[in-house]
């Protein structure tokens, strides 16, 4: 019998037992799961860096697996709890567009019902009280329909749209890693930057980096622009972070020659 | 046949192989384990978070779960080593008051006698050489009495008791949490703060703090009060951390009205 | 049937979805396999301290493991992919020397061919796209022969040997913990160090420091050194940082008499 996969992404961190209650939640109401962290030291209520997360990582679960991300700035508001049918399997999470990045994002989504959950719901921590056990329901064979009404316009969140900007383009910085890599919402078929180099500015700032191929070709100490893992153009700096050295964050805009 | 579950909970950060050896061993010893992180990232040497963050967590899982949860100033030295039956399955740790807040704590403890270990045991890393192995054979079956005798008087700590003082109560805090939630071992059945809002004095800082729902209800940039989700009141700030706007730390004194 | 376990060790931190990725290639093409996750907060690029962690805490692991270690900084360059049997099961990752401490390390090694790997391969997340698949392959029962020809010398890195100097002997630091413990290339055996203390000197730093059996055994805020789990002489502070207090760094070069 295949195990049951049931993935879980916060921005809880692991020095406190948020994480630890959701596991336990879990293990409890549906015995034998393999739960898989992925991550839990996401930035504290960045859903733009957890929708890039959820999108760089998903896809290469195998299918019928549970993934569910919590980083719910909105917990206990208006916001509503969210589950789509996905690949085989399910998301499950704030509808706070978490998930909006994935292919098919908000097909068949569905808006859970706290009223269905037959026990208290606390108002600080749907992590444990809702996603964690609304999981694990699905994942023991419960049916989305079970969950609540259909969900409405989901929420969607934009990794930024590149604009036309005199003889270049301007665009938003959408995500920077933990070595500082700066990923920019450009596929290498849309912008084949074909001629070796590319001019990038940021505020007063203005070099033309080098498109190099991997992170061991970057010029020494030295900066440039690569296709990376994700499928985007990347910024990388060679023994250090381009971020830091750049003074870019989250949604900066860059020009882009 | 139900797979039987660990749990780990240490303050050896994941930097060093200290937590992986660990798994090694009763994975070795115990295969088919199903090893289950809680947190490895809690304060070093700070026995008091340890002790909340088990009880915050432990009651969530299954009954038979074997918990082990190694905060250890005291490694090598005369403290002992601890085992209980607990709810099915056991806690097994240092006697140093790291299980004393769960309920029937210390009900039937049991010292853990090294010689009976049939292998070294090092000085420094009994996370290792003791708790690992014996969670392990605990995990496959053996009884609490093949570790050692009866443990007389475990290790008790106490989050700490509010007390009268002038028109209120003076109360320590309890734990501080990642996002500088500062919670105080106040339940709101004992005291349930009715008049919609609380004074809060710590040092010389005073304040009258409205009391709220949720964390989405805390006034723009502002602080409150309200039920948190380990069933304590908890003070919380809106896009911050109460506990560094107000230079708390665990333990600090309030004073409450 | 025995589950199939595949460790995963890197340098990646779990703030971005690398590690994530890793593990959904792995369940994918290897159903079943219990993911077991050793640290990702290793020291970014410091292959030394990731041979160092993979020393400390392989060897505990059952026979059959699939061991993956991803501290690559020269991914995409010319640095080739390793594949070793060992113990039964198998090491993978980049030939940069990082399994090069563990007992056998080289025997039988093979180059990862990742013309065999049968889609394509990005230039910067050979964790991903060459690593994690291996592994799961290898798991799955693949030979190691499918996966290359052999591979002529191996990398080894060394932890640094002791020298004679003066009347004592000049040693590099091997490794520091996150406790800030220095762990030196010294074994109790080759180095009794039986007179009840030794001298150690640091720049222009010098004390003499009291052998200790534990850490609860070392002076109130002071310092001496004792043999630690590694099974290496360990220098440690008590509350404190050894490395802090002495600003060691792994490699730094100390005198020891």
């Amino acid at each position: 019998m295949k195990k049951r996969i049931v993935t879980l992404t916060t921005d809880f961190g692991t020095v406190d037992g948020y994480v630890a209650a959701m596991k336990g939640v879990i293990l409890s109401l549906s015995p034998g799961t393999d739960v898989v962290d992925l991550g839990h030291d996401l930035p504290p209520h960045d859903v733009r860096h957890a929708a890039f997360f959820v999108r760089s990582s998903y896809p290469y679960f195998p299918e019928g697996a549970v993934h569910v991300a919590v980083v719910d700035p909105g917990v206990g508001s208006e916001r509503r709890g969210l589950v789509q049918p996905w690949r085989g399997g399910f998301l499950v999470g704030p509808d706070n567009g978490v998930f909006s990045l994935l292919p098919g994002a908000g097909r068949g989504a569905r808006e859970i019902d706290l009223g269905r959950l037959g026990s208290p719901v606390s108002t600080t921590f749907h992590g444990r009280d809702v996603f964690a056990k609304v999981a694990a329901r699905l994942a023991g064979g419960a049916s989305p329909e079970s969950v609540g009404p259909p969900l409405r316009s989901p929420v969607r969140i934009e990794l930024g749209e590149p604009s036309r900007a005199g003889r270049g383009i301007r665009v938003p910085v959408a995500a920077i890693d933990r070595f500082g890599n700066v990923i920019l919402p450009l596929r290498p078929n849309d912008f084949p930057f074909e001629r070796g180099q590319v001019k990038v500015a940021a505020g007063k700032k203005r070099k033309t980096l080098p498109i190099v191929r991997t992170y061991s070709d970057l010029p020494p100490k030295g900066e440039g622009i690569l296709v990376g893992s994700h499928g985007y153009w990347e910024l990388a700096a060679a023994e250090g972070s381009f971020a830091r050295r750049w003074k870019l964050k989250a949604g900066a805009l860059l020009q882009v020659e």
